[in-house]
C-alpha cells in the first residue's frame, strides 16, 4: 500500500468540491500552486471557462487528468430524448479526449425527470436497460476514440434521480456483458462514499481488479448525513474505513489517483484555499 | 395477487405512522373504529400506556399485530453493552410474546454511539459480526419462546448508525447460516421503503419465498426526498412501483399483512384521523 503521509503525489482534485468558490482556470492554479498534480474538471466548468484555454492551461501547469465528468443519463421519456442523450455522451467523450483525460466518468441517470421531482415513469428495469443499452452504444464510440469509460456507482439513496446503478457488483456485471476480456476500456470508478456501506465491498473490489477499476473517489461519510446530495464530509469527519478502502483497492492491482470529491454546504461555504490545504492534509493522514 | 381494492383486511398500520399525534390506546381506537384488522406498535409507545392495558384493549377490539417493534441493536462498544443488548433483546421477545406478535422485527443496529452522532469505533464489519452473534444468542432464546425474529435490512443511507444489514441478501445470507431449514423461526421482514432500489430484489425475494419474509411493510420514495429518516412519502405520492412488488411478494408464497409504516415530518404534522384515512384510501389504490 502506498504511504501518502509523505507527499501528495497520488492526489487529485474533482474540482466540484470547490466549485462555489473559483471557475475552474483558478481552481487550476490554485492546485498548481500547492504541487497537485491532477484534477478531475466538470463539463460545465469546463464549458464556463472554454476548452481550449483549459487544454493550454493544463499543458502549461502540467496538471494531468484523473477522470472527465461526466457522461450518462441515459433514461429518457422517449426515444427523441435517448437520443440526444447519445449525442450528449460522444460530445462527452470528445471532450475527454481533448483534455486526454485518461477516462470518462459515467453517472448513468435513472427515472427521466425524477432529478426535477416530475418522473416521467416509475419503471426502474426500464431505466436500467435503457442504461445498458446507452452504456453498449456510447461504448462503440468510446473505443474508436480511445476513451476508457468508468460507470460509477451511485449510493442507493440516489436511485430515483441519479443513478439506477447502485452497486459495484452491479457494475461489473454490466461490465462482464460489454467487455468480457476487458479488453475495450470498459471499467468503474470506485466512489467509496457511494459504495463503503455493501457488504459486498472487498469482494468485488477484487472480482474488479487493477484492471476494471479506472477512478477511485475519496471523501466521507458523515454521522448525522443532512442532506442526500450535499453533506458529503472531508476525510477523517466520518465513519468510512478510508485506509482499508484503499488497501483493498491498491492490493486489487490499482495504482492511479486518489480523487477528492465532495459535495458540500458546509465545505462550499469555507475559503478555496483553505478546502484546498484541508484536502492535502487529510489526504495524508486519513486516506 | 390479492385485490386491494374492495376492502382493507390485509391493511395494518404501524403505529410509528401516527405517533406524534396519539398514544397508542388511541391509536387502537382510531384503527378499530376504522375496521383496521392490525397495528405493529412499538416497545417505547407500549410503555408508555403500558403493557396489561395494551393486551387487554387488542383482545377487547379483536385487533391482532402484524410485527412487534423492534429488537436489534447488538453492537455495543464493549461486552457488557452487548450483554444489556442480548438482556434487551430477550425482553423484547417476552414483550412480543406477551402481545400475541407473530415476529419481533429486528433493525440490528451498526456502529455503536452512531446514532447519537458519536460512533464508538468505525469497523462495521465488526458491527456485521456482532450483530450476526445478537441474532445467533437471540434466536436460542426466540426458539425457547415460540417468537420469530425478522430481520429488516435498512436502507443503505443508514448503514452507519441504524443497521449494518442493509440488502435483503445479506439478510438471508444470515437467515441460511442460523436457520438452514427455516425451522427455527428465522426470517426477514421486507420493507418496500429501503430495498425497494436494489437491482436483485425481485431475485432476492423469490429466494426468500413465503417461509422467510415474515412482515412487508409499505410506504413511498419522494424525489426529492429531504431526510434521510423522517421523510418517507404516503403510497402513490413517490416512485416505488408498489403493485409489482408486493406481486413479487405475493408470488414468492407471503399471504400476511401489508404494514403501512410511514416516518414523516409532514405526515406527522397532519390530524391523526386524516392521516388513517388516507392510508386507507392509497393502500386500496397504490399497493
Amino acid at each position: 500500500m502506498r504511504d501518502f503521509s509523505a507527499n501528495h503525489e497520488a492526489l487529485s482534485i474533482n474540482t466540484a468540491t470547490v466549485r462555489k468558490q473559483w471557475p475552474l482556470d483558478e481552481i487550476i492554479e490554485a492546485c498548481a500552486r500547492r504541487g497537485i498534480r491532477a484534477i478531475s474538471p466538470w463539463r460545465d466548468q469546463v464549458a464556463n471557462v472554454g476548452m481550449k484555454a483549459i487544454a493550454r492551461q493544463l499543458k502549461d501547469t502540467g496538471l494531468a487528468l484523473s477522470g472527465y465528468c461526466r457522461g450518462g443519463f441515459f433514461p429518457a421519456a422517449d426515444k427523441a430524448g435517448f437520443i440526444r442523450a447519445l449525442d450528449d455522451n460522444r460530445r462527452a467523450i470528445d471532450e475527454a479526449k481533448s483534455l486526454n483525460a485518461p477516462c470518462l466518468v459515467l453517472v448513468v441517470g435513472s427515472l427521466p425527470g425524477a432529478l426535477t421531482g416530475a418522473p416521467a415513469h416509475r419503471d426502474i428495469a426500464r431505466a436500467r436497460e435503457e442504461v445498458f443499452e446507452g452504456i453498449a452504444q456510447s461504448l462503440e464510440y468510446a473505443v474508436e476514440a480511445g476513451m476508457p469509460l468508468a460507470i460509477e456507482p451511485l449510493h442507493p439513496m440516489q436511485a430515483a434521480d441519479r443513478a439506477c446503478v447502485n452497486t459495484l457488483e452491479q457494475a461489473l456485471d454490466i461490465c462482464d456483458r460489454l467487455d468480457p476480456k476487458a479488453s475495450r476500456g470498459l471499467g468503474v470508478a470506485v466512489d467509496i462514499y457511494h459504495v463503503w456501506w455493501d457488504p459486498k465491498l472487498k469482494e468485488q473490489i477484487f472480482r474488479a481488479g487493477g484492471g476494471r477499476i479506472l477512478a477511485y473517489h475519496v471523501c466521507d461519510w458523515l454521522v448525522p448525513t443532512k442532506d442526500l446530495v450535499n453533506d458529503r464530509g472531508m476525510m477523517g469527519d466520518g465513519v468510512i474505513e478510508l485506509k482499508k478502502c484503499r488497501g483493498w483497492v491498491e492490493e486489487s492491482g490499482y495504482a492511479g489517483f486518489s480523487e477528492v470529491e465532495i459535495f458540500s454546504d458546509h465545505w462550499w461555504s469555507q475559503p478555496g484555499d483553505y478546502v484546498l490545504d484541508t484536502c492535502i492534509e487529510r489526504h495524508g493522514r486519513c486516506v
